[in-house]
C-alpha cells in the first residue's frame, strides 16, 4: 500500500523542520516505509477536499489506501503499531511508550506552543514583555521534571521509541531558543535524537521539499 | 487483574467531574471493568513514589499489575485497546477513532486550557480583560470546525468511541460557560454523551469520592 502524507506547500519555517509533517516523515524513515508528499497551500486547507481529511484544516494527514488519518500523534502511533521499529514488543513497555507520546503532546507541547503564541501573535500587545517570563517559568518547570526523569538514560523508557520521537519533535521547537541551556540533559537527549539516520533523512527530505524551486 | 487509578484526594473542582480521573472512570465503566481509586494529596504528587508513576506529578495514573501508565489519553487508549466497547472492530475505523482521541487532546483542549489559565492564574494581571476575548475567539474557531464536522451525526465517526469519550470530556470543561451557546450542535453532542449510563456512573462515583466525609 502506498503512503501519502500532506505537508504545507511551503512551510512557514522555510524548511527548519518544525512543521508537523517532519514527525511523520521521521516515523516512516524509522520503520523504513517509503511515502509521497502532497503539498497543500493555505487556501487548500480551508477547502472541502482537505477538511474531509482533517476537519480542523491542519497538516499533516496520512492515507495509505486502507485508512485516512489526521493528528500527528495518531499518525505516528498508527505507523508505530503497523510496522516494527518504533514500539517495544512487550505489551507493558509498548503501552508505556504510548504514555510518552501523549506526555509529549499533552504535557510538554502546550506550554511550548503557548510561549510561541505569546511571542508571535501577541508580540505587539502591551502585556507581551510581562507575560513571556510567566510562560517561560511554567515551561521550565516541565522541562526540569522531564530532565529529572531522564537522568542518565539515553531514552525515556528503554530503547528509542515513538515516545522519544514525539518528545524530541516537540523539544525541537525550542532548540533555537536559550530554553534548553539550563537543561543540558535535554539538550544532549535532543542531540542524540537528531543524530539518528532516520531523523537526518526526514529533515533533509522536508528541507529539500520546502526549498524546491 | 485488579485495576487501580489515582485521583486527587479532593478534586479542586469539588466533585464537578473535571479532574482527569473522570475520563478513566468513564472508560472503565464503558467497558465494564471494576477499579479502585487511590487518593493522592497535592503533597503526594511531588513525592518520589508518585513521580515514579507520573514524572510530571499529575493524576491520573493507572496500574493493573501488568502495566503502569500515565497521561489520560494513553490510559483511555489502553483501556479501549484492552477491553471491547470503545473502539470499532474494523482497523481503519479503529485508527480513525484514535485520531479523534488526539484531536480532543491536541487541538481542542489546549485553547480551552489556555482560556482557563488566563481566567485563573492571570486574573489579576492588567492584560486579563483584553486577552480573554482573543482566547475565546481562537477557541470559537475550533469549536465551529468541530460542529461543522459533526453536522447531524450523533457521534464523531460512526458509533460512540474512545474519541467521543475524550472529546466530550474536554468539552465538559466549558459546559458551565456560555461558550457552547453559539454551538448548539456541540451542546447537544455533549448532552448525548452525559446521558450515557457509563458516564452517569463515573460522574456519581467521582462526586461521592470528592464529597466523602
Amino acid at each position: 500500500m502506498s503512503i501519502t502524507i500532506t505537508a504545507f506547500d511551503r512551510s512557514p519555517d522555510g524548511g527548519r523542520g518544525l512543521a508537523r509533517d517532519t514527525r511523520i516523515r521521521w516515523a516512516l524513515e524509522e520503520v523504513g516505509q517509503p511515502y509521497s508528499v502532497r503539498p497543500v497551500t493555505f487556501d487548500d486547507l480551508k477547502r472541502p477536499g482537505h477538511l474531509a481529511l482533517n476537519p480542523f484544516g491542519q497538516i499533516p494527514t496520512y492515507e495509505d489506501g486502507a485508512v485516512a488519518l489526521f493528528e500527528s500523534g495518531a499518525i505516528v502511533l498508527h505507523v508505530a503499531q503497523t510496522y516494527p521499529g518504533l514500539l517495544p514488543e512487550a505489551p507493558a513497555a509498548r503501552a508505556r511508550a504510548v504514555s510518552w507520546v501523549f506526555a509529549a503532546l499533552s504535557t510538554i507541547e502546550p506550554p511550548i506552543l503557548e510561549l510561541e503564541g505569546t511571542g508571535h501573535s501577541e508580540r505587539d500587545r502591551p502585556w507581551h514583555a510581562e507575560r513571556v517570563p510567566l510562560m517561560r517559568d511554567r515551561l521550565h518547570r516541565r522541562l526540569a521534571q522531564l530532565a529529572a526523569h531522564l537522568g542518565d538514560s539515553d531514552w525515556l523508557d528503554g530503547a528509542f521509541s515513538a515516545g522519544d520521537l514525539m518528545m524530541a519533535s516537540v523539544l525541537l521547537r525550542v532548540k533555537s531558543s536559550d530554553l534548553l541551556d539550563v537543561h543540558p540533559t535535554l539538550a544532549a537527549y535532543l542531540a542524540r535524537a537528531e543524530a539518528r539516520p532516520a531523523y537526518r533523512r526526514a529533515y533533509e527530505a522536508q528541507r529539500s521539499f520546502n526549498t524546491r524551486p
